[in-house]
């Protein structure tokens, strides 16, 4: 309809969540709102652009004047155990369950030959390294469930061999607050394969 | 986590259709995605801050140097059918319906003494103003179909009684491509009601 906002739309589009109706939605609500929305949100972005860069030690984002992360640098967490995640946003994920007291490592995605990811492009040779130097007794790889997080899974079983480390990985089974009828024949064989005493 | 990141986070999670969980998603992607997310987005904001404003006209939106907008100033359309809308928004979708070939009037929003909405708000004295000037001859109210849209355009309705114009408004029935199961009690009994020849 009108240039700027078509725009808008386009990059507002790609980020992940936004479909291309819920996109053209939310450009229309940033140009109506330009002071409570637009504005904010632009310098939002100016600063994010700025400040925000990557761990060295994690993989994961922290701001330039604050390297190691505050996650990496924070005492209190066990040092022993590290959880290797796939990217930063998983990192969110489990912090938000509360069950995870060690540290992180984001390999910065997952092998997937379909999309030419091996595994020179992601963090295993500082996973290595991080295990041996940190005295890293567990390792939970916490990867995806589907067929590219198993292979990366297994590279990382792989590769930390040599180390000594325990490897561990998260249980299978239903998601909480669902029915039965809503989950998948695979989800459903694994719950059963897994069944716990009651 | 990284301020930066938050501060991105709350901006986005204003913006219709995007939850909290969305809305960190956008983030960490906007991030870790700098040249192809972030800075295309920044800059599209930008434009859009400057260049963005109201048609003087139907109230939606256009570019500064395009007053009336490009849907006002097109003579292909029918200039004695006016569709009256709470928000720009809406005219996108009936566009993307291609039933509609009538120029389009914008109120900026519906009734509702709950957010203290009177008709002094809305472009009510400029929807008069345009019927009677440019001679329209049917306005067809295509507001929501919950309480305050009723009484928008009843309000409408009630302002333009002088002007002779006749009014309509959009069909009660059941949304396309979904099942009777589906359907809520009000929407059935209205499709029952307007129930057509087969």
């Amino acid at each position: 309809m009108v240039g700027p906002i078509d725009e808008l739309e386009k990059c507002l589009s790609r980020l992940p969540g936004l479909g291309r109706r819920s996109a053209a939605r939310a450009a229309l609500a940033l140009v109506r709102e330009k002071e409570r929305l637009l504005k904010p949100l632009a310098e939002a972005l100016e600063i994010a652009a700025g400040r925000v860069r990557c761990c060295s030690r994690c993989g994961s984002f922290t701001e330039v004047d604050r390297d190691p992360c505050s996650l990496c640098s924070d005492p209190s967490r066990d040092g022993t155990l590290l959880c290797v995640v796939e990217d930063p946003a998983d990192i969110l994920s489990i912090e938000s369950s509360g069950a995870f007291r060690g540290r992180y490592h984001a390999l910065g995605g997952k092998l997937s030959p379909a999309r030419r990811m091996g595994p020179e492009k992601l963090r295993f040779a500082e996973l290595v390294d991080r295990v041996v130097r940190e005295g890293v007794m567990e390792v939970l790889l916490a990867v995806s469930t589907d067929m590219d997080g198993d292979a990366t899974a297994g590279y990382a079983a792989e590769v930390l061999r040599g180390t000594g480390a325990k490897m561990t990985r998260l249980a299978f089974g239903l998601p909480a607050d669902s029915g039965i009828a809503y989950s998948d024949p695979l989800t459903l064989r694994r719950a059963i394969n897994g069944r716990m005493g009651f």
